[in-house]
């Protein structure tokens, strides 16, 4: 039930509050109340020194309440909490007919099947709404500090079960207003990486006197635009719920309607026949198990290891906890277009293992090119060498962003969006949608891929802020 | 890829073309061109005579090419189609914090993994839109033949991996022209008795002169929503993909805007934590194994048999299959209740071990009354009473729907809308929607349960078509 609202309201239009033009509002604004843009990365650099953590790498049998299952293999923490490391079988049958490629793999997968909250705060400061972003510390963070939501909170964390919370303003989230929520939605995160994982992606708005603690910031969304353009400063998280912020589409249409898409998106998850199971580690397939870490018989893809968190004083373990870690730098990238003067981003609707439903909507290219170095040309993902050829002159955005720095190494990726030739015509499996419309599709979980998201935020945040505009 | 439409359309509104006027139209026209209303019923039952069907109850041990496989004691087909019987273990420990209700059992389950279709065509006579139904034998339905969609088919029906196939009108929808779409989603079905079963819930509209055979006809809505306050006539797939009809809101909004009731689903999601695994039938307890059913050791909820279908040469049998079939007549109803004069219907989110994301909406009530009878009234499910004991003043909508006859033998309910007290609050889980927030989610799957959409088709139907008002 949601809660009883004073004064009592009795009906209201169904689209709420109007803030898009809020929204606009920020995104206009590059001076902030709190902090100038360009003292961001001062402040950040200062956060990382005043918490100063060191993460070294470490043989598995140095991990602390970690260890790999009897039996199965899996690797779990003694307390049956935080997530476990798995095997995964997925058989991939596409094809309308079920005659298309057939695909077939093991793996190593994070499962995690707890909920966690990704929220950001938002609050208008003369007039104009700012986000407060909290510099935070995560062991797999090549650079440690990034700028992360307000609150983010395993439920384990959030809830009070174990006794006693300590995470900061979670009492805005959990449960949130309603008459304050502007964005609250189960995103999913990396399908390779993670078996069926979500995570609650809000931004609520509050009028209270919040206090600002040392590691928080407030910033216009004006301002986020400007550093979404720097390398390795706006967390995962935090560009996956910033993705999901209801801008006012101002365009005139698109090259199909929304039931249109809707329809293709079906057909896209009717036609491919994805199984995937769960399997003790033990048994995965192709992959090595080391002292140090799991890999791929062919040293593909990623590997599984071990950290050590020490605080300042580094005589001390703080943590150990394991980590994913890519080969090899990522490529993750739109090919956009204006068609009858509408933007427009070329999707691919992508069957991942780890998906709850089949396929989700990702980038036109979304992979580590290393994995494919050893292919002939046509066997590599489709405009992959599109991408990788681009000349300057056909970069719309580009920077490097890092994955979750909770569960993933240094794992990086060249994110982009490429002018495409007019002559690009969309291959089965890919469609050319507005950036609008993948917006109206965050509202709702398993449409548009968390890779995809964070190209989204970029996407809205460059057009908002033209590079260098500040 | 979309195909390339000629003539070529640069950009269109996103909302596509206004089919909400044509749907009203059609809605309110209750003559149609091919057949008077009041026919129908002879129609139907001539259609009964020409197919001349009888279905009888078997021992499991004379089902022909399905068999219990060893080990696991599944019950599937040989030829590793069609679906299985298998075992469901379930776990839901619900609670914001981990900490409410715990419950688990065991359950056979249906698993049917391929996405099938449910396709209705529509075409406009004399400007107003039809729609074509099909009067279709299945074996589980009491009166064996119901209106059924166009196109009812699997994937191995449709599909021509097996050499042709013979479902009329297939072409129409696999895949559709996307310029005549007018509804196209993943609806996923009854999630106590299938694991994760979806099927494609289509709307395609034609020009062509489509060929009429004699089990089928062309029917307005308003003569389909006539139809709709019989017993058994419309069968469960049809009240599906007619539930997605994108009917024109007139209101001026809702209790709850838009963002504000999918964000007090999101934290439903959130709070339950429901994990279901498969396993094998042979392993599930609480339920006993026979020579004719599957039962559950205390006779409650359902049972798994198998049934003969002969001919109208009863002495050869056409096929034999497994079907569940319920302990007693259901239960399903909504309380309804005008809010600031727009009709709202309570919602509740409801957890079932074979929904593939946790919970979805449902109606206000949906059981079977005899599995809670041995209960005291103060364990029984939220508003019971009040639906069984309303007074005939109260019922804005009632009649007996049965579910799949594919898979189901006789399984009734009684689909009602009752008009609540005004002093009715919604308990923690329910809430107030309007018939329009529904039938904005039916867009997107595993929102709206299949139980709620036929409510929402009844609803729709009823108000576009007051009772007794042709």
């Amino acid at each position: 039930m949601l809660p009883d609202l004073v004064p009592p309201v009795v009906v209201r239009p169904r689209d709420g509050r109007d803030h898009a033009d809020r929204i606009a509002l920020s995104a206009a604004t590059t001076d902030g109340v709190h902090m100038r843009t360009e003292d961001v990365r001062a402040w950040i650099a200062e956060r990382r020194e005043a918490n100063d953590f060191h993460v070294e790498r470490v043989p598995f049998r140095d991990l602390d309440q970690w260890s790999f299952e009897e039996v199965t293999g899996n690797l779990v923490h003694h307390s049956g909490r935080f997530f476990t490391i798995e095997g995964l079988h997925v058989i991939e049958h596409d094809g309308p007919n079920g005659d298309g490629p057939y695909r077939e793999w093991q793996q190593p997968v994070i499962k995690q099947p707890e909920v966690g909250i990704l929220g950001i705060l938002g609050k208008e400061f003369g007039g104009v709404l700012h986000f407060l972003m909290q510099a935070k510390m995560e062991p797999g963070n090549p650079n440690l500090v990034q700028l992360s939501p307000t609150v983010q909170a395993t439920r384990s964390n959030y809830t009070k079960a174990h006794g006693g919370t300590n995470v900061k303003l979670i009492e805005y989230f959990a449960p949130p207003d309603p008459e304050h929520v502007i964005v609250d939605v189960l995103q999913a995160e990396q399908g390779s990486w993670f078996f069926r994982k979500s995570n609650r992606n809000m931004i609520v708005e509050t009028v209270d006197d919040v206090p600002l603690w040392d590691d928080f910031c407030w910033l216009t969304l004006g301002q986020i635009a400007e550093l979404m353009h720097e390398d390795e400063t706006i967390n995962m998280n935090a560009r996956s719920v910033l993705s999901c912020l209801p801008y006012h589409d101002a365009a005139p249409g698109a090259r199909f309607s929304d039931v249109q898409l809707l329809s293709w998106f079906t057909n896209e998850r009717s036609r491919h026949d994805v199984r995937a199971r769960r399997i003790p580690l033990a048994d995965v397939c192709g992959w090595k198990q080391g002292d140090e870490a799991i890999e791929h018989e062919d040293g593909r893809y990623f590997r599984v290891l071990a950290v050590a968190v020490r605080g300042s004083n580094r005589e001390r373990i703080s943590w150990t906890q394991p980590l994913l870690e890519s080969v090899d730098l990522g490529v993750v990238a739109f090919l956009v277009r204006e068609i009858g003067g509408v933007p427009h981003v070329l999707v691919h609707a992508r069957a991942d293992g780890g998906f709850l439903d089949t396929v989700e909507l990702a980038p036109t290219v979304q992979c580590t090119p290393q994995n494919y170095a050893h292919l002939p040309a046509e066997n590599r993902p489709p405009f992959l060498d599109v991408v990788l050829n681009a000349p300057e002159s056909r970069i719309r955005y580009e920077a490097i962003h890092s994955e979750e720095g909770g569960r993933f190494l240094n794992v990086r990726a060249r994110y982009l969006a490429i002018e495409a030739d007019d002559t690009v015509e969309p291959p089965p499996g890919y469609t050319w949608v507005t950036p609008a419309q993948l917006t109206a599709l965050t509202r709702h979980g398993h449409y548009v891929n968390v890779e995809a998201r964070t190209l989204l935020a970029c996407l809205n945040a460059a057009t908002a802020q033209p590079r260098g505009g500040a």
